[in-house]
């Protein structure tokens, strides 16, 4: 506990020449307050850098709610030790060996070499390392939390965890590195060719969906969900208010997310911002509206996926579109999700919280959509580049996701017996019981 | 994404001057060192702003929470896209007009007319509107989600959806424009009298209060609310911890929505922070003290409503009186909102969450108390203005959302059918469920 | 409200200076820009002061939704009540007693006696003993509502708002006035022997989790949670969701409560957030391995403990140890939670949410770290004082806390009738239902 009072604190912070000397030595005097200035600066670019990593990691909370809301309660204990367990590990994991992947020197711009386990900091050393790094672990795990949802209900405890650590050890890292290159050289090569994804709409978004649609494949559809005559079996969520508080979350983590990719306090921050919710509106009454015209109500789920489709929409473009712009954007999204959900289950991927749809496809849409709406001009070569990541994204991270988890599948296994599906994996997987006093229709009685 | 090392971007965004210069133009070096450090204040009051705007929207989702948990799981799913939507559609509206009426130019001190569509922003333009508006439109979706609470249950979503564009377009933004003036001339006739209401006690809750007072009587009691022979059939909340942590949610709000008023990063949000905070502490404390000389037990709702009666109480003066007033306009305002129930619920005006008295009578009350307390003294004239901004507010916002509401009921309709009412909103409005898996006895089967 | 352009606001803040008299005084000119720098450097010290404030607030939140979801739905009400009151009575107790104890001027050493009812802050006076206060009452606040879990579902309310009022006006304060001694002339003899406890490890969470090891004692066991065979049956929470959504409200607020704890926007909360994320990452991983390998599955209850008991544990050297330390730190915070729980059960002691040894025991583990870790070197000497530190708070928190909860217990009553108990808190104090629509199995019916 530090308790000075601030304003001697302050003093001491800043870099301190005696008065004495001033009078004597202007220049020396104004270079010191140059330095000491570009100090105070510096320091407003930590906090928010660090304030905006808190705000993303409570999306994990977000994250967690919208997939207990939106599927059984029989399966409630297990996403929360999901969540839980991706951020966790995925910490480590980013720790030991992503961040230095992603960020670390790259020769050849295809990924890093060094910085694994934080090596890069010693005592004494730039501190900017550490709060970068905390800003970039809490996004790797929205990455890798992504995919949870897609694979709800039927994924294997153990298969789930070791497939959190390579997607946050490998997969997104390496992927990162092409877009957002090293924190010290900047060589990756889709950033080399101009690729704009301010935040990530592809880098983050499009690489949990896309990875989430492989584990879907793999997985195959929960028990139930296709009947053999076609028939597609609605499966409801159990707890709404709780989804819907999900989605309030991220709103806010976005907040975050989008605006602090600056990682700097400067005045950037106000139209990212003003983006961020006017796309995410947006979303949600386009998404609503589609609803009502497809199935005659306006209907919830649809609408909250909306709502995170402008979020995921905007995140690409949102330093380099105009404000009006991210209302087009976020619309778009939010009709453009309704209609994947859709075409997802008819072609029987079953997602039962629309991940797939939300973050692939409408990350993917966000970051062709910041080059056709770059405020600086669009051009085809733009458009060739934003298409170069999109399509790269869905390569890279489809088929590194896809032999991940058919791995996983072949050795330890990546799905549940039918039983265990039926019993609910709160029970098989972790002894456990979500709502041990209320009565549960979806439970088999012990 | 930006990567670049926090200490070398200081350097590029302040306004540089080549080292060489310096020693021979001293004072040039002075001016642009100074204009370095207003700069860096200028990043501050942004981030705190932004920040603030942040927190005040995350008490969406509080208001979500406390309204769906004080009232019955058939309209939780109804609830949820209320809320939603009165934010998304809220922020549209704002965008378009009510942002314009409200801080526009005001050529007459009753409503601007500039500023429409963010039209004042501009590519190389001032960031500054962008932040302000961001701070604003999460106030006007407060004002316009406050209402939702009191007409819970019995509303037809078309005509919320219709209520909530033309409070967050014209109602709210009208009677602001009064108070807080124009951002470029500041010529409100309210504020030109010195009306004091610093974060919106009057401005934000007393509008949002006063508008639920008019739709409640508007739409009438819920089914089966008032008995015949005079008796109140005391409907209860379906999930209390749900609304618990809605007022935890709102409470954290506060903390941008009071300090955050300041719109600049400087050592009075301190003060302003412990008023908010004492305020809040003894509305819940005074609030449940009353409950229990009541009723004979400490009232779970009634405390809950005790604390958000403080915080609005508090709103008007939180930066013009010292922390012993705020504990006594707090301690107040817990008293208050308890009789206000009670009176309200006599008078048969159903309000399931207690909108009303929180907001619109606690609003008063923290307008009036502003007046009182004021750290700089008070007169008589001081309270006549306050008084007429009380009254000036009811008289607005009470006729015209009565207006709004009536014309809503003639047209598209404001109140569901019995039928639907009895079935549940979640039901008929949405085809939805809250809780699927869980055995809820006000349900209708299907 | 504000609504000055910002740019010309920052101008009004500094102190001003004429331009003409520049050149001809450059010293001056230098002197009056220092100033301004250290003007801004303090607005950004106060503003993470109190954004940390609010996020530590927020753990308010954390704590009710833990504590609910961990115990039963026929105690809901009364835990929301608690954690309402022991924040609110709380925060006027600290106001008129307990800062002043802790912060004010001490001679001896063992408790301050200025600074009652905030009386050190006069209007025109230094606004930092404001937000001092502000990140110091939720400090007691988490302290006192961590004894809240340990006595749940068995404690009559007025006993627990008779604790809440003692632990926050006295016990917290004296133990803290010994180690974070006086804001003023920082006197107290802990901190004189150099104790290490940056974030409150031993000051905070031990105290908390010692007054919950006495309250526990003196209460005795929820009915039927020991059978006279020695059988320990266990009682099931009645919502994991909500209990995992708190441990992820509980890390975020970690986010202000450690780096927060700088109370100064500078670089070092940098390596402070790394460290407080790296702890709580590894201390659930290895609580849930530690729970695999003890009961054969992955446990829910003890995962998410874990990662309460990294976060305590690192709570203590957050600022003081390098991440590699964190780390190993927090697994062993993580597997200790997990024994201990065991612990506490065989000698009968209920603690329905495992406080005593989430915060008791990893408070005291994470303080002899802070020793052991040292960034600076540890010694014999360091160690010695570690364990005084840590010896100290057992021995006088459990003392004072026996003492309080005995006196209260022969008073006004400290544990409901077993009739009571077992209709549950919430009916019998509160005249309450936590889910009034929902089929609860252990609800007595009405």
């Amino acid at each position: 506990m530090c308790k000075m009072k601030s304003s001697s604190l302050a003093v001491l912070l800043l870099i301190s020449s005696p008065l004495s000397a001033w009078a004597g030595d202007d220049a020396v005097t104004a270079v010191t307050n140059k330095a000491a200035i570009d100090l105070v600066q510096s320091h407003a670019n930590y906090l928010w850098t660090l304030v905006a990593a808190a705000l993303v990691f409570f999306m994990q909370a977000g994250f967690a709610m919208v997939e207990a809301g939106f599927t059984r309660a029989k399966s409630a204990v297990n996403i929360m030790m999901k969540n839980l367990m991706d951020f966790s590990m995925g910490t480590i994991a980013f720790w030991a060996v992503g961040f230095g992947l992603m960020f670390g020197v790259s020769e050849t711009g295809w990924f890093g070499t060094s910085g694994f386990f934080l090596s890069d900091f010693s005592p004494g050393g730039d501190p900017w390392v550490l709060a970068f790094w905390m800003f970039q672990v809490v996004f790797c795990a929205t990455a890798a939390t992504i995919v949870s949802g897609a694979m709800a209900e039927r994924t294997r405890f153990t298969g789930y965890l070791a497939y959190s650590v390579l997607i946050s050890a490998v997969v997104y890292p390496v992927f990162g590195s092409w877009a957002w290159g090293s924190l010290f050289n900047g060589n990756g090569w889709l950033e080399n060719l101009g690729f704009i994804d301010f935040a990530g709409s592809t880098v983050v978004h499009s690489v949990g969906g896309w990875a989430a649609l492989a584990g879907s494949i793999v997985l195959g559809p929960r028990l139930g969900k296709y009947g053999k005559d076609g028939n597609i079996k609605p499966i409801l969520g159990h707890n709404i208010p709780l989804a819907a508080l999900g989605v309030f979350i991220l709103w806010l983590g976005w907040f975050g997310f989008n605006p602090g990719s600056t990682t700097a306090a400067d005045k950037s921050i106000a139209m990212i911002f003003v983006n961020t919710n006017l796309a995410a509106a947006a979303g949600a009454v386009a998404a609503m509206m589609t609803s009502w015209f497809k199935f005659g109500k306006p209907e919830v789920s649809m609408s909250l996926n909306g709502a995170l489709a402008g979020l995921v929409g905007i995140t690409a473009g949102c330093a380099n579109v105009l404000p009006t712009s991210a209302l087009v954007i976020g619309a778009v999204a939010g009709v453009l999700v309704v209609f994947s959900v859709l075409f997802f289950d008819r072609i029987k991927v079953d997602d039962p919280v629309g991940a797939i749809s939300v973050h692939g496809v409408c990350g993917a849409w966000g970051t062709l959509a910041a080059g056709i709406f770059n405020i600086g001009g669009t051009s085809a070569g733009i458009i060739a580049v934003q298409l170069t990541g999109i399509v790269s994204c869905f390569v890279w991270t489809f088929c590194a996701a896809f032999v991940v988890f058919k791995m996983i599948h072949m050795t330890i296994g990546l799905r549940v017996s039918p039983e265990e599906e039926a019993e609910g994996l709160d029970y098989t997987e972790h002894a456990g019981n979500a709502y041990a006093d209320f009565q549960i229709s979806t439970y088999i009685q012990h």
